[in-house]
């Protein structure tokens, strides 16, 4: 990031409270903003407005506008794959489909149509199992990108979740967890959803397998011919029917991806149809409605008034200039408790590179460490950090005004808890005010002054506050766009390629070595280390 | 952290690769240690052995041992409290606890006894609800420390759980997760267990009333005295026996706690009944005979060979010496998926301050930012910024050698993934070797020179491995108390007290105004920030 004046506005910045910026109630007013339904106050962070003017600036000088409306377009801004990114066209109106996509568009649009056919079907009862019966769950199969998103919305949108149809995800390679889920389920009313764009990653087909391999012992195979069964209990989505198709399934049954839609942003593809079971057709277009919303605002308003860029710029303020490298999501909402591990991914995964598209390597810092749980939980955990270490955590709280449930009590005390971790983090406490207040309690002189540097909080902790009116698919849609475009924009701002990953690879690789010496091959090229440790799995299991 | 030579040892370290550190085959063999059926291999440390040596030196300077002899003979460590540190005792025998807590030894024992009869009369039906039904389903009420350490063993030891009796636990103070909980529960079959120290906590109360409420509500009170009911259906683990009784619970209904044992410690006491109820009392005594075991061999052996003192100086050798600033947990294990959520309240709540204990402000780092999820989950999300972005991320690699279920394939793949990540992130891929790899899939040059920077990825970074040799109660026990005793350590050396936590106090205090305000009152000592974002919340709740 080459701001010029980064290391002068830097000690200015750090000179200072947060606090000391608020001279008049402007402030808040000034630094907020109401966009898709979400309402952001951004005046908790370090940042002036003549600091915001720089940032929104140089924003227009790295032709920001630019780099969004190809992005909008479908220019092939992911470079290193030739690809276009283009998730956001899922989520608009079948007009613009065509015109961005041409000819491709009406297989997105007959796509679509089919995901809204399965889930009238499935939910009507009209499509039952090969036994007859209506499908009480559903088990997704997937991982990666195929998985953070319908997990995350699952949970988020459980309101809205069918009770008569259970939604369960199949990601990690862990024959205990394999084991826990199909213990719950019967064969004669899962249905099953195998995502995967090549229908070879590894977790994904391996766990396909056990789950084809229970089905198959627990049918009634007397009753029930098996590939019949595979062809009424299973969909696909992937782009290799071939493959698909050898493992059983029916070619009509597998749904297509794109190359121009990243697994990280697929969740508006037919990957969120196991979501789209879950809370129907019109929940599912509501949480489209709503990223479209978001993706119009991100993609009309200047910069000064723009969520996704204002998010961005803030945070690339706290990473680049005040040198903060991580990032707490706190959203204060038991349902969102999934939302740190989802944009662990987006972010992380999107941006955690150090070349720029060019590939030159890039002396800035990108991605922030991007982790939390949910409020209140984290009051009681690692907020300690937050509030006494010398580590300064910017922090996103995220909460509805109104909650989901009609015990209004639990929700005042959840949203002024949040509320009150935003100022603390921000005020702190003194040397001065902690000795105050042991002496108000009684404490005398001199214990007062022993503990109170134990009771010091830094303060001056920036953070952001997200406000939803109620978590909706059409809130949550907003909301999860919102992140998407913060981390494309700061991506953008890197001049970084945040749409490939070639960070997996290698693992993959080393990991096909390791395989081959477990089953008893010999690789020098390992260290020694990790030869020891395969050995000592080889006699935990194949020498007893 | 006061070690001379320390930035001219960095340097030296950063010079060089860790691969490099690999100069025979005895360094895997050196740099690994068994301990209370734990297997640490921190060979693939950017450390050597002079480094380590230094490191060892200067912990006995800073009078280690003597810090850990007094923690575990009651000293009160904890000075801002003025409390000893003693979960150890309620894992060591009766003689030692006989030794340590003199009269008050009693009590503990007699608690103990009191947990296993109620563990037995639950699961062997002897204990019924008011209906006169056995008991299907406990719900724990608790949060922080009354909360972690129950949901990661269950979680964790989920093999060991009794089918017959399900452990639900209850601790965000959001009502729509209230609701998902109770709507899968029966009145007639429900124990509930109540834990919170001053059984005042804000979010444990409002739970507990709210299930109070429900239970009230869908008894049969008809049938049932709903005073009784309360008597045979309620347990709290709590100080405060008239605040219980207040609520409604028998006396004899309330066990103890005691302020020698830290709410993040505290899994090994009383507070850890439901999950003794969850797997039998004979596994709950495994659990306290692994960590035994690991006690012992942390105050008996000498650091070389002292499994939880090399973790800590290598943790500290990560943090003071070479400066990075977070720690990866990675348990390959889906049942482990909630340690990185524990380790963030025991490692964060602990170390996350900045002032020693006399009060003097520190200038070194002290705890990491600690985060993971379960493999292999994490490798399809954050992992490629551990392999491709600047920061360089210090990995705790977790994992058994035997796996849970009959699934053998899955286990391999899982094993072989966890150790092929570690050498991973040990070796990286030089551009070089990136041109080699794209030229042999047939890239003409120019597109592998352009691609190859993409590829790239950094590596030395450092990792633990540790392997369990099956996840059991003992090697979980075991594992718990290698983390408490790292962190102890840890906090012995940068002299600050690990085990008050006065950082929560503000969120509360501000907590308590803001609600003040929500309810009508006026507080001009808010930010107008804060003020402006409870009249939004006023409006979306009581303007309608």
């Amino acid at each position: 990031m080459e701001l010029s004046n980064a290391s002068q506005m830097a000690l200015q910045a750090k000179e200072r409270t947060i606090a000391s910026l608020f001279t008049n109630d402007d402030r808040a007013k000034s630094m907020s903003i109401k966009a898709a339904s979400l309402f952001l106050d951004y005046s908790k962070q370090n940042i002036n407005d003549d600091e915001l003017a720089t940032l929104f600036s140089w924003a227009k000088e790295q032709k920001l506008t630019e780099n969004i409306t190809r992005m909008f377009a479908g220019e092939k801004i992911n470079n290193t794959e030739n690809r276009a990114v283009l998730h956001t066209v899922l989520r608009a109106p079948n007009s613009v489909k065509q015109t961005i996509l041409k000819t491709e568009a009406d297989e997105v649009i007959e796509t679509e149509k089919r995901v809204e056919q399965i889930v009238n079907n499935i939910r009507s009862g009209k499509s039952v199992s090969a036994a007859g019966k209506r499908f009480t769950d559903v088990l997704v199969i997937g991982i990666g990108g195929s998985f953070y998103g319908v997990k995350v919305a699952l949970s988020a949108l459980n309101p809205f979740c069918s009770p008569s149809l259970s939604v369960h995800v199949l990601a990690n390679i862990d024959g205990g967890a394999v084991h826990e889920k199909l213990a719950k389920l019967s064969v004669d009313t899962t249905l099953v959803i195998v995502i995967s764009k090549t229908f070879t990653t590894q977790e994904t087909m391996l766990n396909a397998q056990a789950v084809k391999q229970w089905m198959r012992s627990n049918a009634n195979n007397e009753l029930i011919d098996f590939s019949e069964l595979m062809q009424l209990q299973w969909y696909a989505v992937s782009t290799n029917i071939t493959k698909a198709t050898e493992f059983g399934l029916s070619a009509t049954n597998v749904l297509p991806m794109w190359d121009w839609v990243g697994g990280r942003f697929s969740l508006w593809s037919a990957v969120g149809l196991p979501l789209a079971l879950a809370i129907g057709n019109n929940e599912f277009s509501q949480l489209k409605n709503g990223a479209y919303e978001m993706d119009q605002h991100f993609l009309t308003s200047q910069f000064e008034q723009n969520m996704p860029v204002i998010m961005a710029l803030v945070g690339l303020w706290n990473r680049n200039v005040l040198g903060h490298s991580s990032l707490a999501i706190l959203p204060y909402d038991h349902g969102m408790r999934a939302l740190p591990g989802y944009l662990q991914q987006t972010d992380m995964e999107s941006n955690g590179k150090s070349v720029n598209k060019q590939g030159d390597h890039l002396s800035c810092a990108t991605a922030p460490i991007v982790f939390g749980q949910e409020g209140t939980n984290s009051q009681h955990a690692f907020m300690q950090l937050m509030h006494q270490s010398n580590e300064i955590i910017p922090t996103d709280f995220i909460v509805a005004l109104q909650g989901s449930s009609d015990l209004k009590e639990h929700h005042k005390v959840l949203v002024a808890n949040c509320f009150a971790q935003s100022e603390a983090l921000m005020k702190g406490k003194t040397l001065l005010q902690a000795q105050q207040e042991l002496i108000e309690q009684n404490f005398d002189k001199e214990d007062a002054e022993q503990l109170a540097p134990h009771k010091v909080m830094k303060g001056n902790t920036p953070s952001n506050m997200l406000l939803l009116d109620k978590v909706t698919p059409y809130s949550f849609g907003a909301l999860l766009a919102l992140y998407e475009h913060k981390i494309a924009v700061q991506g953008f701002l890197w001049n970084i390629n945040s749409f490939d990953q070639w960070g997996v690879e290698l693992g993959k690789q080393l990991g096909q070595q390791i395989l081959a010496v477990i089953d008893g091959g010999e690789d020098v090229s390992l260290s020694s280390s990790t030869t020891a440790l395969i050995s000592q799995f080889k006699s935990a299991n194949f020498c007893k």
